[in-house]
């Protein structure tokens, strides 16, 4: 199985209005309610893909037993989530349908306790010995100390279980420090990081701070991979329009379906794009759309920039 | 005690944000929630004012059980409500603090059955003995017919308990011909009743279609009252700046404060100016100043327009 890690899990709330006008009243006749946090979102995908899956993190109060209700159904998924006291945070997206945009609303996580953090790292040296891959998702909550990714990498490789981390901030700086197999950050936050605006400059910086690889997503323009086996860019054959929510969630998920089933890094690659490109296709925030799945897969285009080093 | 009707009750969550930037992602450091629904408001206030109240409507669900979590500590409020399957709406309030404006989303009330609707008819008809006058306040959940408002209008009337009603549309125009005691409608509420514009026509109007009196809003420009003691306007001293959020429940709080204690028409309408104007002043949505309110009680101007007819 893949197990994925989400500190910070959300529900996540979705109203539809007909137009979003700001300091005035709006209707909500429409509102729906999905299983939130980056981790969550990763796991979703992989087990639509096929995979075993199981989550863990941490959950609480009504909105964690919504939450836990929502992924119940879900085949191929196990929830080993951690109950916690505080209440699971909420987001809200306000989905303008004359505009088709979002305006998002993210809360702050709740507080996490000692025992609490202790608890959830026994839960996981305790599925780690059965997962094929880990992927550690999102931000911290309140609570978990900022080098807790790190620990959690450090467990993971004294384990032998191939670990990706997607985070941002110094969560992220501390993370590669601890010799990740992948990291997957954006252009943003890899400039946060490195402190440079040149993605491919600001990729291969990532890679030498300790990632064993970096993957580098480029919004539209697709992906950018510095790996032990050479630099890599993959493109999707044409810019689309839709909801990019979740787009970064479908690129984890294909990298770490890639990770664990070995396939060699063009492919992985070409999977990744098509899969995110299919997500932003999707008319639901963070599915995907199947087909197009399968017809843009044969479409992407995956340069070598770089042999390996 | 006052027993305030609530059938559409609501979770009320304000998330406050630097500045609302439609189309952006915003981090809501803080957000708070409220016990909601107009009649639960009448409430909160007039056990402010001293007075013990009881309230009843409906809630169900994590989002009711909240709601009423949020109700048990208010000193001299009793909870009567009636537990239902569905659960209970929210309505988000997200506050601007650049602008200092408030973009409201209601979400629509969940469906009450058939044998819901009828254990409240029962509570309602078990409450009413006890009750010095009721308020049936807000709109009207799915399942509830339209003619609602007037039946239980008429209950009361039967069991000899002065009647307020605040609501709009088709209960509005129902309720009123069962001959409540007194109807609370804004200027909008009164022109969609009576195709009148002009207020002082249309609240003349609306009291002629079977309402014992009529106390328009006329919002900042404050209250106009059609009574069977003479037609009056009642004027805050000048036009303040606030929330104007909760300052229509107020007007009903202290409309029926006057009315078990049997004041004149106009130090009622001072009094209910006063604190409707204290409300738009309160830094908390629903909440009054009580400074405020001592303060602004001797300035409020009431003009008499016409004696009884």
């Amino acid at each position: 199985m893949i197990l994925t890690v989400t500190l910070n899990t959300a529900l996540d709330v979705t109203y539809r209005v007909p137009a979003l006008v700001p300091h005035t009243s709006h209707r909500v006749a429409d509102h729906a309610e999905r299983p939130g946090g980056k981790g969550v979102n990763v796991a979703r995908v992989l087990a639509a893909l096929g995979h075993e899956t199981v989550v863990t993190g941490f959950a609480g109060g009504p909105t964690g037993d919504r939450l836990r209700a929502l992924l119940a159904p879900v085949p191929r998924l196990t929830d080993a989530l951690v109950t916690v006291a505080a209440t699971t945070r909420r987001t809200l997206a306000v989905v303008d349908a004359a505009a088709g945009d979002t305006t998002q609303f993210n809360e702050a996580g709740a507080a996490v306790t000692p025992e609490e953090w202790t608890a959830f790292r026994t839960r996981y040296a305790e599925l780690l010995p059965g997962a094929a891959a880990v992927a550690l998702c999102g931000s911290l909550p309140p609570g978990v100390h900022v080098g807790a990714y790190a620990e959690l990498i450090r467990t993971a490789r004294a384990a032998g279980v191939p670990v990706l981390l997607d985070t941002a901030g110094e969560p992220l700086r501390r993370g590669i420090a601890a010799r990740p197999d992948l990291v997957k950050p954006n252009a943003d936050e890899l400039a946060g990081l490195t402190g440079s605006r040149d993605p491919r400059r600001a990729t291969q910086d990532a890679r030498r701070r300790g990632a064993h690889a970096v993957v580098t997503s480029l919004g539209p323009d697709g992906l950018l991979a510095a790996t032990p086996d050479g630099l890599w860019q993959a493109t999707p054959p044409a810019p689309v329009h839709g909801n990019p929510t979740g787009a970064g969630d479908s690129v984890v998920a294909a990298l770490l379906a890639g990770l664990v089933t070995g396939t060699e890094w063009p492919t992985r690659l070409a999977h990744a794009v098509a899969l995110s490109v299919a997500t932003v296709l999707s008319p639901v925030a963070g599915e995907f759309d199947e087909t197009a799945y399968e017809a843009l897969l044969p479409r992407i285009t995956v340069r070598e920039l770089a042999a390996a080093a």
